[in-house]
C-alpha cells in the first residue's frame, strides 16, 4: 500500500516521467496556517544542482488542489500534485535491468506493466511528495526542532574531496545521514508495535537507497557493557547524563534529545558499463546507463530525513 | 497499537507478573495442520537456562484457546495464551525508575496505571507471544526456510569468553544477530510504504533492546562505491554474483538471499549499583537491582527474530 | 478481519463450543476504574432465561486477563476471557445445512475446516464479547447515556402475545430493536467513510440476525419531502425542533439525540421440519433442528445494540 | 478518514468549489486495461440534466495523473482528478445554517476553518470521485453484473408524477434505490466484522443523504415469521428458493442474488423559506436559499449506488 499513518495519513501517487506526482494527506487539524515560505524552501533543499547531483532540474512548483481554504488547512483531505516537466524517456523499455534498481523486481512483480520510464513509481523523485507532506507536517508540530545532516560520505567527513574522487572515477559513492530532533514531548510511541522506532524506519526505509537504520550508539551499543550504555536518570524530568538510547526507552520518547542515522547506498546509476539480463533480447549484455543521475544520492536525503521524521511525530502526536 | 498486519494480523496482550500474557491472530488461513513440535521447539528456543540467561524459568505452556479444530486451523482467529506462574513482584513500586529501563516513560505516559511488576507491558516476556505467532507464520510459509543466528557478542566471536567477562565483572553485554531467509519468492513488497525493510525493521523495533538494523551490505554500503554495491544481474531469475542488496530491490523481493542484522543493547538491569530518581522520594538515589535477569539478552534473540521474519513474510505473502 | 476500530479497537475470537471466547481491547485509556458490577449487569442482561430464549444458560464469568492492575486500567490491551461451560456438540457435523444459518457458506469459505459446532465462530454467542467491550466502553464515555429497547416484535406492540404465539406455532419471529443516545458532543464523526451512520452500520451488522439500519426517520424519510424532513435548527448549540436526522447532519453528530434501529430477523433455528442439502448424504433431506434455541433473538438485543453503540462513540471520541 | 479498504483503497479529495476534486485509488491490480468507455459512461450517468436535477452542470472530465502507462493499469495509485468549472460561491458565508446540511456540524467541528463553498467537502459533488472508483472497481470484477435503479420516489412507483408534484409545490422529495448483484462467488465476506453488510453499508452512509438501508427483505423481515423468512437451500452449491437473505448468510455472500434498498431522504435544499440560525448576525432568521439544486437527489444515487457496491466487492475478492 502506498499510505501509512493513522491520524496523519499520507498517500503517495505518481511516476517519475507521467503527467504529475502527488501527495494527498489525511488528518491534518483545521486552521494551520499554511507557510508557503516553508514549503517551498523544502522544495529548494532537496532540489538537485550542487555538485554531485543530477542535471535534471524540474521546476517543482506544488499546486494545491485541496484542503486549503483562505490560507489556513479545512480539516479536510490535502492533496499537492507537481507536474512533472524535464523528463525524458525514450530509452527505458529496451534496456536491461540496470543493477541495484528496482527494474526487475518492478517488471517481474507487475507483470510488465508497471511505467518503466525513469524508474516510474520507485523513482527517488517520489520522495518529492514525502518532502511537501513533511514541510505540512512540521507546521502541525511547530515547536519540536528537526535538523538533518549529512554525517559522512564513503567514510569520510571530507565531503568535497569524496565527490570529486567519485566524480574523477566515473563512480557513485554512499553515506551516512544523521536526523536529530529537540523538544519532543515524553511519552510519543507504543511498545507493541508503533514504537518511535517502528514508525520512523517503516518511513525511512520507504527512502530509496536507504540500508540500514540505528538509534541514538545504535550498532556500537552491541559493543558497550551495561555500565557503559545505561543511561543515568538525573532529574524528575527523566533528563539524562548520556543519550545511548537516543531519546527511547521501551519505544517511547523519553524527553531527551531524538537521535538516529540511516545509511545510504551508492547511486545504482553510474557511467561506466555494468552487465545484467535483457529481457528483450533474453541475454546477460554489458551496457551503459546515459541520462542523468545523481554521483551521490545522499547529498539530497537530509531534508527527507527530516520530512519523514515530521512525519512520524504528526502521526504519534495528533 | 499493540497490532500489526493486514492479512495476518497479530495482536500481543499481557504483562510480565499479570495471570497470562497471549497473542490473538487473525487471518491465518483455514486448514493448516498445526505443528504443535516445531511450536513447542520454538518456545523452547526463547525459554532462559543457559549461561548467561535469567534463572527465572517459567513452564511457557502454550494453551490454544480458538481458531483450530481437530489440529487444523479453521479460519476464525487463533488465540493462545500463556500463564504465569514463577514471578516475584513485591520490589517494583517503590524502585527507583530503572535506567535503561521504560519505567520511566511508561509511568509518565499512562500517568502511574501501568502496572510495573517486571516491566509489565513492556517485558522482554512478551516477545513470547511474538515467537507463538511466528511458529504458526512458519507454517503458512513451509517453502522459505529461515534462520537466525548470534553473528559476535561485545564485538567478539568468541562467544563464551565474552559472556564469562560479563559475569565476572557483574556487567551486561550487547551483540548483533544475523538473520537469512532462503526460498523466497520474487515480488514481495511494496515501493510506498510496505518495502520488506519496513515491515522487518517494525517487527525488529518491537523487540526489546533492538537498537540497529541493516539490510544486505547495510551500513558498510555507505562507505561502498557504485561500482563495488551493484549486484549484477546473471539470468533471467535476477539471480545476482553478489547480494550486496540483502535480497531486496525497491523494496521488493528479488529472489536472492534475504539477509540482515539487528544490533540487540546490553541488558539494561546490572547488578552494579547505579544512580536514578526516586518518584516515592522525590530524590535522584543510588540503588541496585536485586532479581534474577539476563547477562545478555541477545542470546535469547535468534528464535524471536526468526518468529517476526516469518510474520513479515507470512502478511507479504497472504 | 474479527477486528474493527483505530483508536478503540476491538478484536473478537472464540467458537461457541471451543474452551472459551474472549476479546481483546487496543486502545482504552489508561486510570479508568473498571466499573464491575456495570459489566456483570450488561452480561446479566444478554443473558437468556426469560420466555422466548434459549434455556441454554452459561455462567458467562469473565475472566479479566491483561490490561487491568489494581482495578484500573493500565493502558495496555485488556483482554477478557469467558469459558464455555454448557455445550452439546454431538450432532454438527452430520447435520444438513441448517436454513439461514452461516452452515453452507461457513463450509465452503473454510474449505470444510470451520468449527461448525454451534455455528462455531459464526455463534451468536460471539455477542458477548461485544457486550463486554461494550461495558468497557461505556466507562470511557460516562456522561452518554445510552439506551435501546425493543420496539416491536412481528409487528406488535403486545410483545408477551407474539412471543407465545410463536412458541405455539414452534415458530419463531423477528423484531425492531431501538437505540438512542443523549449528550453527545457535537463534531463525531468525519464526512468520508466514517460518518456516524457508518460506523454504526458496520458495527451493528456485525450482529448476528440483523438485516436493516435506519437513522432518525429513516425509511419513512423517502416518503417525505423537504419540508416536512428539514429539522429547523433553533438556536445557536444547533438544537433542532423536530429530529428527523436522529442526529447526525453530514455524518456528523449535530447534539441532538441520536437515534436509529435495526431489524432483527426471525431466529433462523425452528423445530419445524425443513428442507436442505446434506453435504455427507450429498441429498437434499427433510430434517428437523433439535437442541437448545431462541424463539425471538431479538430479544437478547437491546444490550448488545447499546454495546456496539457505545463502542462505535468510544472510537469516535478518542 | 476520508479512505477506506484495506487491498483496494479509495482516497476522496476535494471540495465543491475548489479547483478540483478527485480520488487516489490504491491496491487496484497491475495489467487491467482501462475502459475509458464505461468510466464516461459512468459520469455520465451521474450527471445532472434530467428533469428535477441540478441547472449546476459540469464538464466533469476525468484527468488520470498516475498509476495508468499505455491504457493499463500499472498497479501503482490510480489518481484521477476532475476541475470543477462551473461554480458561483458568493452567497455561502454569512448565510444561516441551512436546515438538512452539514453547515452546522462543519463550522462546529471545523472551528470555522472549513470551506462553506457548495458544502465544500461534504457536498455531494464529492459522489463523482466514488463514481470513477466504481467504474474502475467493475472493471476489476468483470463477471460480476451489478445494477442499481430508483425503486419509488416519494412512495410512489410513478416517479415522473411525483416530481412534477414537488416542483409545483417548490418541495423536494425522497425515494428507494435499490442495488442487485449478479454472478458473486460464494464466500465473501468475513462473519466479525466485515461482513458484506457491514462493508457494503459502510460505504453507502457515505453517500450523502442515505437514512437507511436493508439486505434482502431487510424490514420487512421484521414482521416475518422463521418459516416464512428460512431460504430452503436446495442444490449443493447453495442456491435457495426464497432470498430473502438477499445473498448473505453470516455476513458472507452465499451465491444467491445480492439485493439491498437504501432510504435517500429529500433534497435539504428547497426554494421555500425556513428558519435558522445565523453565526453572524447571532440570530434565528427567516430565510430563502437561492441557488441550483435537486429537486430529488435520489434520481442521481443510482449509478453511485452501483459503484459503492463494486468498490466492496473489489475489496473483498481481491
Amino acid at each position: 500500500m502506498n499510505s501509512i499513518g493513522k491520524k496523519f495519513r499520507i498517500n503517495i501517487w505518481g511516476e517519475s516521467h507521467g503527467k504529475a506526482i502527488g501527495i494527498t494527506i489525511d488528518g491534518c487539524p483545521a486552521g494551520i496556517k499554511l507557510n508557503q515560505e516553508l514549503l517551498l524552501n523544502d522544495i529548494a533543499r532537496r532540489k538537485s544542482g550542487a555538485k554531485g547531483t543530477t542535471p535534471r532540474i524540474e521546476q517543482d512548483k506544488p499546486i494545491i488542489l485541496s484542503g486549503v481554504y483562505n490560507g489556513f488547512t479545512t480539516g479536510a483531505p490535502i492533496t499537492v500534485m507537481v507536474e512533472n516537466n524535464n523528463t525524458k524517456s525514450k530509452d527505458y523499455e529496451n534496456m536491461p535491468f540496470r543493477p541495484g534498481h528496482a527494474d526487475f523486481v518492478a517488471h517481474y512483480k507487475y507483470k510488465g506493466f508497471n511505467d518503466p520510464r525513469g524508474g516510474g513509481h520507485f523513482s527517488g523523485r517520489l520522495t518529492l511528495p514525502l518532502v511537501i507532506a513533511g514541510a505540512i507536517a512540521k507546521q502541525i508540530i511547530p515547536d519540536i526542532n528537526i535538523k538533518a545532516h549529512i554525517k559522512e560520505l564513503a567514510g569520510s567527513a571530507d565531503i568535497e574531496k569524496a565527490i570529486d574522487t567519485a566524480i574523477a572515477n566515473n563512480d557513485s559513492i554512499g553515506g551516512i545521514v544523521e536526523c536529530c530532533a529537540d523538544n519532543l514531548p515524553i511519552g510519543l510511541g507504543e511498545p507493541f508495535f508503533d514504537s518511535v522506532e517502528s514508525i520512523i524506519s517503516h518511513l525511512a526505509f520507504s527512502i530509496p537507497a536507504v540500508k540500514g537504520i540505528e538509534f541514538g550508539s545504535g550498532f556500537a551499543s552491541a559493543l558497550m557493557t551495561g555500565k557503559q550504555h545505561n543511561d543515568l536518570i538525573s532529574d524528575k524530568e527523566g533528563k539524562t547524563i548520556t543519550n545511548n538510547a537516543g531519546g527511547i526507552n521501551g519505544g517511547i520518547t523519553n524527553g531527551n534529545q531524538l537521535v538516529f542515522r540511516i545509511a545510504v547506498k551508492p547511486t545504482s546509476t553510474i557511467s561506466t558499463p555494468q552487465q545484467s539480463y535483457n529481457q528483450i533480447t533474453n541475454k546477460v549484455e554489458q551496457f551503459s546507463i546515459g541520462g542523468r543521475h545523481d554521483v551521490c544520492i545522499a547529498l539530497r536525503v537530509p531534508v527527507v530525513l527530516e520530512a519523514i521524521t515530521a512525519i512520524a511525530i504528526a502521526e504519534l502526536s495528533l
